[in-house]
């Protein structure tokens, strides 16, 4: 009789959806867990006569994914979920969103907002985010303490804020805020200039030249909307993408979010860049930014990714709301009720992101050797039945609340649905006094 | 002391959102039923003084609202969920859609998609239906026995189906089905003649003067795509819609679904003949029909109602998730982030329902005299929080699943999100052995 080689956790699956390969769907296959990596993939039956696990978890009516990797997003601005909605984006921006983050900005805000938005992304199959805010250190930190992945953004705009006075001071801190988190085993960083239109030549050489050395992504907005290009072509003449390829930064580095205004040229030289995209379909109809044409990016080869962007705008951090609405709003756009397929939207929803976000050799599939960052859903619930298809349902069907089960590195985050690690009532505790303090403004 | 009025039910929650008058939300406020009909609606505290209720229900941090209509469905086909998808149009349905139902089409499959449906609806806050499917007969006897409210849709199309085998047949069987729900209390029945380009102009005339002598509406899929547009003018020389002017429906019966194909002239046409106009944003964009322009209707006055479309194309019956996507959808294709607000789409959702159905005075907001026909909804999950603004909430942020309390005519339908009267297990073993019918084809 052979030897069971003991290890830390076996989960048994209904199904496993690895997304590498792509679109396939495994039947009752066990992902088998040792400390924070997957060590093996394989069906339950052999599974069970080769390890001896020190923890088995038993999902008999659920479909094992790739934890979902939210490409951009401003999670202490989850504090803010709601406030103004329904209002032309300058109003929105100018009289409601910046005099209320004005009044709670700061370091006390930035990390109940971070702890709130992990709650939510937990119990929605999340396990990392590409964060875009201001205290990237405490940020950071934040992410740590609760072992939350993400890619911690180091703000650069060109005018005094919260985080810094000039711009001299947004590079030094960005640099003390990036050392902070060299070899951490959950926390990375990249650069976060905020747009073409508020950000400097002169800082974006500065960046270019630190992304290569500090080997790190650039995550920018970038044309997400029409009068964004326009107000470019004034000033430089370029349309924004233009004045970014002159300047060094189309590679395969950026990070491009929004891009919803784009010509099939732009497209083509992200496609030879390598640059990644990241599409946030809900906030750009709920701001009337704009279609990007997701299916064309897929097609031209370009690595998309999906990101919620902040609960400011969308309102929320529902990371299957988003791959559903990619999908669906993907075959309008191109005329093709075969575009973007459910295959397309899990994939831009994990390995994409993972790509993206430069973690694509650690993260975003079930691949022997990867980091255990998994999320389990049910699919045995009404709405989803009756079931022909494990990944239609899930992109077409499933909300997230269907997630049960949720690990980080190895370590259980959600168990059937409850939260470990973070004290829920407490939190919302905090987020009422948050609420009485923005709503007094 | 003044004498308590005896009552058969007092729901008493922290916010009620009545619907009419637009936009207002009520905080601690009581809705008060007798027998099926809402009696009072009054602020908490005098209504403990006012009121005996038999069954007091308390919902502290909840909103309660009128329960959401899904002005289109074909729910039988909620058996057929996720079948096929990311498939060409006409492939979908020729290749999949239609070769499944032939093979299983009948009372029976009738009858246990209506029962998954009612499920799945009661659980997301619907109490209403515009039902449009075959076998309206037993569609209609399924509502009614599990107590749901639904206009049955009664087929014309021009050629013979399980249903009917000559036209002849088919309105001799929409008036046996209208005469024998007559006076019921929940049920009623509309002409449902599939479409413009399968209803042929003897029949649409029949369906003018019948659907005039019964007073019952005319529910009819009509410029869903573009191709229905230049089929119908090679064959007529007309628009459909122009052709249905032509013949007269074009009048405040008329439910006229999608409309994604519009020109400004039908757009006044509608709202000036008081046609109501379904908009099913979900299925519209999954099938890549098109994008209906929801606020130009809105601003012309028309009608606007929503609806899921069946579980087959779209793939759910949330109205939540299409309220959201509704909402987002019309700011992006207006152009316009203030367009088509929160108040405006949960309207949509409810009492515009209601109007299309002929049912305004009945239902779709909670004011005295109307059927009790509620849904209270849960904010206080932390996917809900903060709340800075209850309607905002409600159409951006919430999930169907935070739903917790469902009445139908003064009955409680859902308690703590447990369905009453449906035996959920039974049901999902007939939906399993279905879907090992269908599968097998």
């Amino acid at each position: 009789m052979s030897q069971m080689t003991p290890v830390d956790l076996m989960i048994e699956a209904r199904w496993v959806v690895p997304v590498e390969p792509h679109a396939v769907v495994l039947e009752d296959h066990a992902v088998v867990v040792q400390h924070d990596r997957i060590v093996a993939l394989l069906p339950i039956a052999e599974a069970r006569t080769a390890y001896a696990p020190r923890e088995l978890v038993q999902l008999s009516e659920h479909v094992l994914i790739p934890g979902l990797i939210n490409s951009h997003t401003h999670n202490p601005m989850t504090l803010l979920r709601g406030l103004a909605d329904d209002l032309p984006l300058m109003v929105w921006l100018q009289q409601h969103i910046w005099p209320a983050e004005a009044k709670v900005i700061g370091p006390e805000f930035v990390r109940d907002g971070v702890e709130l938005a992990v709650a939510e992304m937990l119990r929605g199959g999340t396990t990392c985010a590409n964060e875009n805010y201001f205290f990237p250190d405490v940020i950071g930190a934040t992410y740590r303490k609760l072992g939350f992945r993400a890619v911690v953004g180091l703000p650069v705009i060109d005018f005094p804020t919260a985080w810094a006075k000039s711009q001299d001071e947004y590079f030094e801190r960005a640099g003390e805020v990036h050392d902070s988190f060299i070899g951490d085993a959950l926390i990375s960083t990249a650069f976060a200039p905020h747009a073409p239109y508020t950000v400097s030549d002169e800082s974006f050489e500065r960046i270019r030249m630190l992304s290569d050395q500090l080997d790190i992504p650039v995550h920018l907005h970038t044309h997400e909307t029409a009068h964004e290009i326009e107000e470019e072509k004034k000033k430089s003449g370029l349309r924004p993408f233009q004045r970014l390829q002159k300047l060094g930064l189309v590679n395969d580095r950026l990070i491009a979010v929004h891009m919803t205004q784009v010509t099939d040229g732009e497209i083509a030289a992200c496609a030879s860049a390598g640059v990644s995209v990241v599409h946030c379909p809900e906030s750009n109809l709920k701001l009337a930014s704009g279609f990007c044409p997701a299916e064309k990016f897929r097609l031209a080869g370009v690595n998309l990714a999906i990101g919620t962007d902040g609960c400011a705008s969308n309102n929320d951090l529902d990371m299957f709301g988003e791959m559903r609405t990619a999908a669906q709003l993907a075959k309008a756009v191109a005329q093709d009720a075969a575009a973007f397929d459910a295959a397309s939207a899990l994939r831009a929803a994990t390995l994409n992101g993972a790509r993206a976000i430069g973690l694509e050799a650690k993260i975003g599939s079930i691949e022997v050797g990867k980091q255990a960052d998994l999320a389990a859903i049910r699919l045995s619930d009404l709405e989803t039945q009756p079931l022909f298809h494990v990944l239609s349902q899930l992109v077409y069907a499933c909300g997230r609340h269907q997630v049960s089960d949720v690990w980080i590195a190895g370590r259980r985050k959600l168990a059937a649905r409850e939260l470990i690690g973070i004290d829920t009532a407490a939190m919302l505790g905090r987020t009422r006094a948050w609420r009485e303090r923005i709503a007094e403004s």
